[in-house]
């Protein structure tokens, strides 16, 4: 599964100096894609790979003549103005453009003179979806979520039968997908007040935050073949940040018996820049399912996921009311959790995904639900945090929020931090609820 | 809503006379396109619109120079290798193109000689998905279906009580839809026997069909914008047949809390010609809810789709097993119903889809949901069919089905009659279960 080689070595330092700051979630063990173009400008669209404070403008180094052998086709395809092709080049392609980028950005390297020229700062950026996403689906993966969630949908009843056998995963909406910088109006939408004789239209009153990490999908599978455990990750290209925007009053009244629906397809947001399964290799952890609880199945068992399906990333969202916008207050963080609290892996997630031969193509998009850790301040959603409405959270101003208002603004991050390895990070995915239309 | 024009007037005929049979589903009142080539040729796909047995070939016809003024985009559109950019340009533009294939099919046209060149006919055609299909979305708009399959999954709460406010509906998958002739592995997923203590990974033993039509949406709506009932039609390019293929083993134990999953998104197969909502025009019909039952909430009312919201297609499915496969014997139809049976019209189903700001785009494939009907006979799932696997279907040959066999293959036809209009058909949707890998 995950090997490490000479581009995680911790010590390898970068000529793009911002890079080396410990601090920066981009250093040149990371060197993750977006598609990006200057800020305000007509340019194409083009890929891009964070390193420090600037982006390499992947178009103009194909240009400039940086990459060959191997990783020629990765790099023309990583600039293109969406990275499915990439993605569908499979691990080893990417993995071959990762070393000849890791050469090129080394200090020291002959390729410094061409490659700077080709470097854009992120500052003067903005970003777009790094992929044509076909299809999306969100998983369910953290079992403190379903527990905590479950408790207040179905209060006697919370975690069904099927949790601990099933990754449980359901079709999402691939339009409504943005990048961060999504700003997007408070939905409307059918809300039934427990004592009411029938449903009203109206704004949702009740907007939530849903704190995931999204998986792309590299390479494709045909319709009919499954992949197996051992083989998921190499379908895997990346992950990325991923807030699933929830309206918490909508979702009860529509859910039942279909899922939900109109509740979350009015946006969800990424993290521009999608780090690669081979820049978290050093962050592996290893899973297994608590004692007592069922083993899992055998298509969804390998001796490599026990060892290190699990991944180390800490997660956190932090919220900016317009009253700290005004006062210049730093972002609160509200929740901090890790990926490693998941109940099923990545892979489990491909392998239960592909086992009756659906078919993903390079692109496809799977969050991992939210990922609530076991304790209450780890938990991703506000329905949990504020236990259904009932607690606010307070913040430091004074303020308190028990749903998002208008002009609140969401901030994810991520991380992976251990002694030994470099820290890479994920960036931002930030997201701001607008006035009802 | 539905205008009738002089496309419409029954008593055209046209030039190629297989198109003036009074039973062919393609005369010339009808006109629906697909994406098609030569059969086992590598000839480019391209769109093709439906006249007697014949094709006219789009992409031949624009270079002959037959289309002209305000036709020409869309035809033009209409010869790419998706029909995404023509479902676009909106329902004027597509109805300026029926227009001029109208006067150009018609018996006596001056384009009789530019355009008999090019006819491919039907028979030496093989049909390709005729759009990309971004988003699926399969609604629930069969009161009867919604109770009969509420009663085996639910015996104390068949229909929930959401169901006569919302047009219910969910995310399905795109990316395992394929056209016309689709033959699918059987898929494997966790079942679980009612008195097992844990699942198993086996093929399914319970494989079923649900007979459907797909909607394809037209022009796209911005994120944000909903869209009303009055302009809902406006976004509908036109209907296909669908058969939403089920593993009704799989769905029980997976589809709690968050709905179906994986015993749906192995296969779902359409017909290849898209009729539009002008070729549909004659066949309106009034739609109300039963009395009693809550009118809909305002944003799903209006006049014009209670005066002519419904449509009157019929719709059967018809089955075709090894044995009567080598018999040489006919399909043998085991259901018969009708759309104007659903709950809920295509226009409320689209208005309800964006009334969070959801944006749906060209090329989107909405599905109304297994449309089965009042009684018992016009159900269209063999779950309802067979009351739950109690009671098998018995064939003419003596066969018996409960489920799906390996090698059966399902037909579904559609069509619309009534004096006064010429008769217009959806042609054929056939699918096939294959063998599980």
């Amino acid at each position: 599964m995950a090997t490490l080689n000479e581009t995680h070595d911790p010590k390898l330092t970068s000529w793009v100096v911002s890079a080396n700051h410990g601090t920066t979630d981009f250093p040149i063990q990371n060197l993750p894609f977006a598609v990006f173009r200057r800020q305000g400008s007509a340019e194409a669209w083009r890929g891009g790979v964070a390193i420090g404070d600037q982006i390499v403008d992947m178009a103009a180094a194909v240009q400039a003549g940086v990459f060959s052998g191997d990783a020629l086709a990765p790099a023309q395809a990583a600039a293109e103005p969406t990275l499915n092709h990439l993605m569908g080049m499979g691990a080893q392609a990417a993995s071959s453009l990762r070393k000849a980028l890791s050469k090129a950005l080394q200090t020291g390297s002959a390729q410094e003179a061409a490659l700077k020229a080709c470097l854009v700062p992120q500052a003067d950026a903005e970003f777009t979806l790094p992929a044509r996403i076909g299809d999306y689906t969100d998983f369910y993966t953290s079992v403190y979520h379903a527990t905590n969630i479950g408790k207040q949908f179905r209060p006697d009843n919370p975690l069904l039968p099927n949790y601990k056998w099933v990754p449980i995963g359901y079709h999402g909406r691939s339009s409504s997908i943005g990048v961060s910088g999504q700003a997007f109006k408070r939905p409307k939408g059918q809300v039934k007040p427990p004592d009411a004789d029938a449903p009203v239209l109206k704004p949702s009153a009740r907007m939530d935050i849903e704190l995931e990490m999204g998986v792309f999908v590299g390479q494709a599978n045909e319709l009919g073949d499954p992949v197996t455990i051992d083989q998921a990750e190499s379908h895997i290209f990346g992950l990325v940040l991923f807030n699933d925007w929830s309206a918490r009053d909508i979702q009860p009244w529509e859910y039942q018996p279909l899922g939900p629906f109109l509740a979350k397809n009015f946006a969800s947001t990424i993290s521009p820049w999608i780090v690669t399964m081979e820049a978290l290799a050093p962050f592996r952890a290893a899973f297994s399912h608590p004692e007592g609880d069922p083993q899992p199945l055998p298509y969804l068992s390998s001796d490599a996921n026990s060892a290190e399906g699990g991944l180390d990333i800490q997660l956190e969202a932090c919220i900016v009311t317009p009253q700290m916008r005004d006062a210049q207050a730093a972002p609160e963080r509200f929740t901090l959790t890790n990926y490693r609290h998941a109940y099923w892996t990545a892979a489990q997630m491909v392998t239960h995904h592909t086992v009756n031969g659906c078919n993903l193509q390079p692109g496809d998009l799977l969050g991992t639900g939210t990922l609530s850790g076991p304790t209450l301040d780890s938990a991703c959603a506000l329905i949990e945090l504020t236990v259904g409405g009932k607690n606010p959270l307070k913040l430091k101003n004074g303020e308190t929020r028990t749903w998002l208002e208008d002009g609140d603004t969401i901030i994810l991050r991520g991380w992976c931090d251990k002694p030994g390895a470099a820290r890479i990070g994920f960036g931002e995915c930030v997201g701001m609820v607008l006035p009802a239309a």
